[in-house]
C-alpha cells in the first residue's frame, strides 16, 4: 500500500471508525483500525464483537486529495493511529506499508512514524449483505427517535433484549422503544415505505450501535436500513455500520400504557426539570434517591426529606391540575431524563394512583399522524412520615 | 443569622473559597463552609490544615445586594452549599439559620432548602497578623511568575521543602524558583520594594496555595503580602489567603546554573513543543519515557525507537546551531512544560554534554532589568544503539 491524502478527511473517517473499537478488547486485532487502499479508494474499519463500521473514501471525490499509488492493506493500533494522523504538521499525510505488511510509514512535512502492523489479511470479514430490502430512513426524525428512547434501556445483561433499542417497522411509521422494566420511552415517527421490503417486523438493535449511528450520521445525510436474522446494516453516505441483533422476545409494551388517568398535571418540562435539578441535589445525599411529588388542592409541591444532610421543599408551577390529590415518590434522575426528552415544551404528566406508573406526554399532540413520544415511569414505593 | 444576598455575588465567592476547602478531610468541620454575618458584611471562609481562604463582601458594596438582618454564624457542607446556591431559581438569596445555628435555611423563589449546620464557634480561628510589613505584589507579573515555574515542583513528600515555590524577595526583584531535583524552572521579575518591609528573605510557598492564588486573583486586582516565620498571608481586594510556609533548607540553586555551553542551538518554542508532542505519542508506549536529540553538523533530528509499538523520526527546523556535535536523551513530558512556560517565543538550548543538564531561556535577553526566565532540565543517561 502506498497512498496520500488529506489529513482532515482522514482524521474525520477514522475518528468514526474509532467509534467501535475497543481499546481493552481481548482478541488482539480488534484493537487494530484496518486501512485497505483498493484501485477505487481508502477503506477504514474498525470493530469490536457486536459492531463493526466501515467507512470509504472514494478516489473520485476531490475532497479528499487521494492518490493510490499501490493498493494493499495493513492492520495498525487504532488508538495510536488516531492520535498520531492529528498532530502531523502538515496538511497531506502518506502512507505506505513495506511488503510484508508488518510496518506502516506516517509521513507528513519532516515527520515520520513507523508503526508495527498485521496483514490486512488477518483481519475478520465483515459479513455480506444484499441491498435489496433496503428501508430509507429519515436521517433527523430517527436520530431523534434514538435520542429521545435509548436513555431508558436497560444496562443490566441479565435480560440483554432490554439492552437496545426495540424498532417496529410500518409502511406508515416506525415505532421505537426502549425499556428497563423501571421506566419505557416509546417514540413513533412517521415514515413511507413500501411494504414489500419490510422484511422483519419487530427487532432489537444494541444501544451501543444506535448511540453511535446518532452521533456519527449528519442531520442531512442520507441512511437507510437492511435488516438479516441476526443483524441490522446501516448505510450511510461514507459508512456502513454492521451490528448484531439483540436475542430474546421483547416484551409487549403496548399494554403497559396506560388508558385512564385520576390525577392529571400539564406544567412546563424545563421549569419540572430545574426544579428536580435541585431537589435531587439533596436526595442524592441520602440511601434512597428518591422525590416526593405533593399533589393536592391544585397546588404541586415536591419535597426531600428524611435525610442526615437536610431537605428540601419547592412549590412548582404548573398551568393545569385535576382530578384527585395524590402523594408519589419517583427517582429523580428518572424523571429528569425523561423530561429532557421533550425539549422544554410543555407537558401532562398523569397519574393513576401513588403505584401504578406516570405518562407523560406532549401537552399539545402532534397534526402530523404517526408522530408521538411519550415516557412512562414507575413510582417508588416508600412508607410516608408525614 | 438572617441576611439576602445577591446570587450571583455568593456564588462567586463560595467557589473562591470552596478551593481551600478538601471534601473528604478527616477533620469534619473542615468539610464545611463557615458563613458569617457581621453588621459591617458576610464573611466566608474554607481551609484544609495547610491553606485558608476568606472572602469578604462589605455591606456598603451596592454590587452585593446585601442586607443584614441578623448577625451570626454557622457552618454547613461546602459542596452541597456550593451545588445549592448555583441551582436557584432566583437572582436573590435568602439566609437564615435557627437559634442554635443547627439548621441554615436557603430560600429562593420557591424553592426552600434546609442544611443540617455546626454553629461557627465551633469553626477553627484564622491566625492573627499585622499588617505593617505588607509588601506589594505587581498581580500580573506575579501571577506569571507563579504559572511559569509551580510545574517543576516535586509531587514527592520525602523532601517537602521541594514541594513549593521558594521565593526570594530583593527591594529591586522577586526571585521565584520551583524544583523537583530533574529540573528547575526560575522567573525573575522586577519589583520596587521598601526595604524596611523585608522581614524574611527567602521562604517556600506550597504549590497548592500559589496555583490557587493564581486562580483566584484577578490581573487587574490588588495583590499584597505579608510575611511571617511561619506563615504567608495574601491580601487580595475582598479575600485573604492564609498559608502556613515549608520547612526545610531551600538548595542554593544558583550554583546548578550553568555558565558555559559547548553546543548551542535556537529555535521557536512552539515549533519544538509540537514536535515533542509528536514523539511523544510514541515514548508513552515504551517502558522509559525518553526522546532522543541528535544534533549533527548544524541539523537537529528528534528520536524515538526501540519501542514494540514503533517507532519516529523528525528533523527538527532552528534558527541557529552552533558548536559541538551531540547526542542528548531526556523526557518530552518535561521539555514540553519547560517550553511552554516561553508562551511561542524565540529559544535558545545551551548543552554542555550528554550528562550535563539543558538550559533554555528567551533567545531575545529582556531590556528591562530583572526580568529573566530560564528553565533548566537534567538529561537522561541511556546506551544508544545506533
Amino acid at each position: 500500500m502506498k497512498i496520500s491524502i488529506k489529513k482532515d478527511s482522514l482524521v474525520t473517517q477514522v475518528a468514526n471508525v474509532s467509534r467501535a473499537i475497543q481499546s481493552k478488547a481481548t482478541i488482539s486485532i480488534l484493537t487494530g483500525i484496518k486501512i485497505a487502499a483498493t484501485q477505487s479508494g481508502l477503506y477504514l474499519t474498525g470493530s469490536d464483537a457486536e459492531i463493526s463500521i466501515e467507512s470509504f473514501l472514494d478516489k473520485t471525490n476531490d475532497a479528499y486529495d487521494l492518490t493510490i499509488e499501490d493498493t494493499g492493506s495493513i492492520v495498525v493500533t487504532a488508538s495510536l493511529f488516531n492520535d498520531i494522523i492529528r498532530k502531523l504538521p502538515e496538511d497531506t499525510v502518506y502512507l505506505e506499508s513495506n511488503e510484508d505488511n508488518s510496518i506502516l510509514t506516517i509521513t507528513s512535512g519532516s515527520a515520520v512514524f513507523e508503526l508495527m502492523g498485521q496483514d490486512g489479511s488477518q483481519y475478520p470479514h465483515l459479513p455480506e449483505f444484499d441491498e435489496t430490502n433496503k428501508i430509507p430512513l429519515p436521517t433527523k426524525l430517527f436520530k431523534e427517535l434514538i435520542d429521545r428512547t435509548i436513555f431508558s434501556a436497560s444496562n443490566q445483561e441479565n435480560r440483554p433484549y432490554l439492552t437496545g433499542l426495540n424498532l417496529t417497522v410500518q409502511p406508515t411509521h416506525l415505532i421505537g422503544v426502549a425499556t428497563d422494566s423501571h421506566r419505557l420511552s416509546r417514540r413513533i415517527i412517521p415514515v413511507q415505505i413500501e411494504e414489500s421490503v419490510i422484511d422483519f417486523e419487530s427487532f432489537t438493535i444494541p444501544k451501543k450501535t444506535v448511540t453511535e449511528l446518532s452521533r456519527i450520521v449528519g442531520d442531512d445525510e442520507d441512511l437507510a436500513m437492511v435488516v438479516g436474522n441476526t443483524q441490522v446494516i446501516f448505510l450511510l453516505e461514507h459508512t456502513i455500520i454492521y451490528s448484531r441483533l439483540l436475542e430474546g422476545n421483547y416484551p409487549d409494551t403496548n399494554r403497559l400504557i396506560p388508558t385512564t388517568s385520576s390525577t392529571d398535571i400539564v406544567l412546563n418540562s424545563e421549569i419540572f426539570h430545574q426544579a428536580l435539578d435541585r431537589a435531587s441535589l439533596i436526595s442524592h445525599q441520602g440511601k434512597n434517591n428518591v422525590v416526593l411529588l405533593n399533589i393536592i388542592d391544585e397546588s404541586v409541591e415536591l419535597t426531600v426529606s428524611g435525610n442526615e444532610r437536610g431537605q428540601v421543599f419547592e412549590k412548582i408551577q404548573t398551568k393545569s391540575v385535576t382530578g384527585e390529590n395524590l402523594q408519589i415518590s419517583f427517582n429523580p434522575d428518572y424523571m429528569k431524563e425523561a423530561l429532557r426528552s421533550f425539549g422544554g415544551i410543555d407537558v401532562k404528566v398523569q397519574f393513576q394512583s401513588a403505584v401504578h406508573p406516570m405518562l407523560i406526554s406532549s401537552e399539545e399532540p402532534s397534526d402530523i399522524p404517526h408522530n408521538e413520544l411519550l415516557q412512562l415511569l414507575t413510582p417508588i414505593r416508600t412508607h410516608h412520615t408525614y
